[in-house]
């Protein structure tokens, strides 16, 4: 038996574009550095920016028909997040299911698993983050769950809550949260400004952030030569 | 002792180059779903898309001295597809190789190792899929086969079969099944265009395939809430 | 305890920035082929090339303090070469950094981790090479040390040392040696145009580098048909 | 800042020790397929297999600093679960830190990381199921969060949730559903009995599990030749 | 549509078990060096060496269906080849399969994917050499070939050719060239026992092999000190 | 051009065979948390326990001749150290060369790269760590140097440097440190051995080495409930 879940609970839809903007590494950091996915998490283009709201998908290894299933459920603002049940790299997404997606509004496809037709979705502008890309199709026999709470590339993923994907990679916004990350995110790239400035302008990290203290503490000394140590 | 076998049947150029057009994802369902290449194997710049028919070449890791034999074999249309006797990630292949390759009207190079010189490959317009990029230099010491059947990244290439590679990877076709797989790919994109219109204006695949009934006869629920499951 | 020594012997800054205009595999040849970076190591951009003078900098693991101790050792025309203590993929590096480093008139890094903020670094024109793209943040708790010897993808590098870095990968040339090592790439650069005009023109690099006799020697063979092996 | 919860909610400890002697894989199938941890954890010494309550604990990637307060909050029968708020392989845990679970009634450790001291751990018995084996120390430097839920190695970790480990991996069964699958897992393990006498006895699994029409209904065929396909 | 082939020409037996006690590397090496699986492919338990003939069985991702139609195909003696259609560790094969294979006089079991049970197996002596161990189940829902031509780890395998598994990995060898391989094998076998000595008793490769002169032509230099070279 | 270097200045032969006494981890920790090699380089038996002084010996990919060079070079109490020029997984390495090196009394090999005959080499007693198993058979075609520095798996090797390799992989101390770090080994043992105890008897390691007040310096909090954070 699986089950798809109808009616789930959406972070705010003007929240998740502002993360989106926010970008990955500054959301991140703005949330206590948790929730990222995986490194081997790529987007199929480059630059690329987005936030959205999540809907989850399972899969079985090498059949893509629940993806089917998830299309309905998904609406303007959301961010389809598929992972398979056990690992795979099978190309389950291609441009039909993309040409879908977006007639729904869909911002993109976050994918544990290969996706194909590149070309195509790079041309009409459908991104997508995947572990794999590859052409091996993939079956309709077997089902599995929507929108339910996925471990996806090593982040949970709780239907609604924020996706933030970008050139760095994906990270997961909890939806009960994303106010309050996107509040300190905010500070954070409003911090960010007045550092950036000094360092351009010759100011070293080491004073900036006053380190030279703590690391003599710790034991760091300098020496002008190897020899010398 | 190795050999060197000068006659190779094959495929019909058109079909290959049509094939080629047709691009990965198609053909490698068209027939059957065999036949793709390991997802490793990475072109060096996109978007690109070829269709050839194979010449083989086997190499000792580290030696890329049968390349050069191989070179002599190929002929305009031809696409060389390069494997070593054991896993290696040598860059074997440059410039100068690539100098030679597109004199002789080859279309590009596969090759389950390594390559070098990237940057002008790219400029110059010599398309490779690699499974990996490396500067690293090779000897001219071992001897191995040119144009016997091989194993290349998981996949069986016999000379003369087509070899189709675009973004999402490579596939071989035998080349005695090209001719009947183009019909297929041909019928297989028809089919797509209708499909693609349908979704695009908002037609579920769910509704377009008819999946409801079988989803529902596996199982398949929707509840409203993950509670009411 | 660990060190920071702060005078270290540059190579001459004029033959490192012609060692980078040659390139990773010219100079990888020129040099007897070592000294090469591990194939994982990867530009976050392409097309780039770079020539400079290595200051090197050992990080705990998630810990990036020692960058910023590393900032103030780097000169113009110096490369940063980092490497963690035990394998880490986080993103050690990002746009606040390399700001800084652009101001010393760094000319990129060599990262053997993560690097975050590419699409900015790709906008402002920092040439990153790392082993992965991760937006993991880091701490500043453990010191390490800077400009001493350290192997990073699999290369010693010490400090004041030659990195060439281009689309192919990374490569150490021995600050000793560097002068040596321009003049042999130099070398190779002049006489690969005129074999690449011949094999351009057509010529075999069988016949071109007189290939026939020792392949016969070694006991190829050049039949018509597979069966007549 | 990070916490420690102190009270936590295990299973019953009896269903754990007779899920653990049911062993991952009829566990595993016994909740519908669902919890397991990815192949790559693997026990330092086989044949082993345990069921136990888990307690989780996060650690900084090179930093086994919360090993040690995770120890206080292990209790007899419990399973410690440690994984790194970011991928690494370093040695976090050793004979000494054995020493001290094991003498606090801990079953073993589930580690997705690397563990040091093997030989003696083998010797004194202390089961641990890890992603690899490296002497690499740790600091004790950053704190990070005891005995909340944690994803480790691809599988969310409740504390209090059961964890078998046996020669075939890990998997995780929540504390609430402990109980109903040990019956489902009893009643497979009787089922099976009959089917292995049966299979013993010579009988096919095509015809024990009635598999001949669904499988001539699906398209499959049997030829005596492959030239009669 | 997907074929399963029932008469098949079997190598001969007694050829096939004396291939398995020469063991992996001496038959690699006695027929040219080829035919040997990826490295990746390890025993479940050792020491341990077969040989016999191939029944080889394709199975879809996560789905081990058509083992149970192979076991039909087995004859004693054989070992049975299984390899999934796209990359795939899930554990296919455990203890119940096992079972139905020894009662048929199968040898072994050679799976490009996952197995599992493998303390049983370990107990009841039936040996696997898998790609992975994984307790993750699988479905029964697509049909796939059996005893047709197999890539499986990088090596080609037709039905009825040659397998010898033993603790270093997987080789075959095609069933026309297994009686001449085995000659081949006893003699380097025989070879080998007197250079066994002859190394015991201190004399060196580099004479016995009469190595220097070659080596010296090289240009091989012998010096004292790094420093002379 | 290659050299063999035939002075090399070993490590006291005695410290040497202490150090591999005192084993990986405590000798890792006792210089300070360097040297240690990749954790993919595993013993192929276990328990097994060495320390020995390093005779160095690069290999091409692909070709062991120059281990049979290597050979001559090695005394009683050295472990042979071996590293392709390039990464490469093929079997360098069996029985004959271990027969070979084990009638010159040297204590194991370490090879980043592949060995074979394991079988027969668990059965002798000469100890391997590998980067894999392989059968894959090598050509004697290409020389390379013996007795230089060489960066293997990570680590930098100087000829004569003592080399400690057990269950936890293998570390690498220089020569000039030897003596001091033995030193170093035996007081970490002796300190270890007391803590051992405490900990058998249940004094917890957050008393033991008092880290509950830096802990809460640090921020860490203790809850009852997760929802009372």
């Amino acid at each position: 038996m699986a089950i798809v879940v109808t009616e789930i609970d959406r972070a705010d839809a003007a929240v998740a574009a502002a993360l989106g903007a926010a970008g990955v590494a500054t959301v991140h950091e703005a949330q206590g550095r948790t929730g990222l996915m995986a490194s081997y998490m790529r987007p199929i283009y480059r630059p690329v920016c987005i936030g959205g709201t999540a809907v989850t998908c399972e899969v079985a290894p090498g059949d893509n028909w629940m993806i089917h299933v998830a299309v309905e459920q998904c609406r303007p603002g959301d961010i389809l997040v598929v992972t398979p049940t056990s690992p795979c790299e099978d190309g389950y997404f291609g441009d039909l299911l993309a040409t879908s997606l977006k007639a729904r509004g869909v911002k993109g496809l976050i994918i544990n698993a290969g996706v194909r037709d590149i070309a195509t979705l790079t041309e009409i502008g459908f991104p997508v983050w995947s572990k794999a890309v590859s052409a091996q199709g993939t079956v309709k026999e077997t089902i599995a769950n929507v929108n339910v709470p996925v471990v996806c590339a090593g982040a949970l993923v709780t239907p609604g809550d924020v996706v933030v994907a970008d050139d760095d990679g994906v990270v997961v916004v909890p939806a009960a949260k994303a106010a309050a990350v996107l509040e300190k995110a905010k500070a954070r790239e409003a911090n960010e400004a007045a550092k950036r400035e000094a360092l351009a302008g010759g100011v070293l990290g080491l004073d900036l952030y006053k380190m030279r203290e703590r690391l003599a503490a710790k034991g760091l000394k300098y020496v002008e030569r190897l020899g010398d140590a």
